[in-house]
């Protein structure tokens, strides 16, 4: 029955995926030993590693993640829900995630891995841009990739906040984001 | 002859950090040794660590130079000149801004210097926010504290652009933020 076990390895995977981002949120990157990812998941390391190659490997996917799922809330629950979401976040994972990201953007091999994976992701973003200022839902006036690059600053520095424990009302923000990039009323 | 000595101090410093930013740049913040450090600076480690307890104590130094020109740059040229120039820094300099200050936002003893050094910068941004709303420049009907938390959501979202390399037209983005905050036409 091979549905039962793709299954049961997505299952796996997810697993092992949600210990490692809990173990990199609490010890960081370089901290997050095999031992700890071991614990953090409550699994030895030849079936951590069986089913991803290295830790490098694990991060980018959990990297890739968090790309996939703003995309996923864009289209599925628009602007706001998605902000709210990863705004959301917990701050020490976000922390890691930015200062590990920034830090291998440098290395040729993550930034090449993490090309690949987010090839899938960023035509579907953009797409949405497109269609919504075709749509009359953005202002015409600004390119529709520099709005998707304004969104995804805003995005970016708000994460910033969130992950050094800045406060900031999030629905000021919305307000402000959306003002700037709607069509003027 | 006092007024000289202080001078030739103040030239000796300004030398010291435009070396050790480079060093930072060019290295990163663990691989700018000591070694590099006196050759970006033409200086020996003795003349350097005369005007500076440490390492870390430079680095916090040039973090917090950011921020005060900056606030010199809004409260004398305005928001958009400030913009301008800081998104026109060295890509090699804020990637390695962001990262060291992202992760030493961990490490007690570098937050307490950095909140020492900038309490000096935040209230004048912040009666700037504060004074622009007063004389109608910026909407009403935000709290001043969450447009300036919006801007600098913004300013460092797109400096996390530039350090990634990743384009955009920093006026179209003027015109957003612009649109975001000033009083409705």
């Amino acid at each position: 029955m091979p549905k039962v076990t793709q299954e049961h390895l997505d299952a796996r995977r997810k697993e092992i995926l949600d210990g490692a981002r809990r173990a990199f949120a609490e010890h960081g990157y370089e901290g997050a030993t095999v031992a700890r990812l071991e614990e953090a998941t409550g699994l030895s390391r030849g079936a951590i590693f069986h089913y991803f190659e290295n830790k490098n490997d694990l991060f980018v996917e959990l990297a890739f993640d968090m790309n996939t799922r703003f995309g996923d809330l864009l289209l599925e629950s628009g602007l706001d829900a998605a902000f709210r979401a990863l705004t959301a976040e917990n701050p020490e994972w976000l922390a890691v995630l930015i200062e590990t990201e920034s830090r291998m953007r440098h290395d040729e091999d993550f930034v090449k891995r993490l090309t690949t994976k987010a090839a899938d992701a960023g035509p579907r973003i953009q797409e949405w841009f497109q269609r919504e200022q075709d749509e009359g839902r953005l202002r015409a006036d600004v390119e529709w990739i520099e709005l998707g690059r304004f969104v995804t600053s805003v995005l970016n520095g708000l994460a910033l906040r969130v992950a050094g424990g800045d406060p900031f009302d999030i629905e000021a923000m919305l307000v402000l984001l959306n003002d700037a990039i709607r069509p003027q009323a």
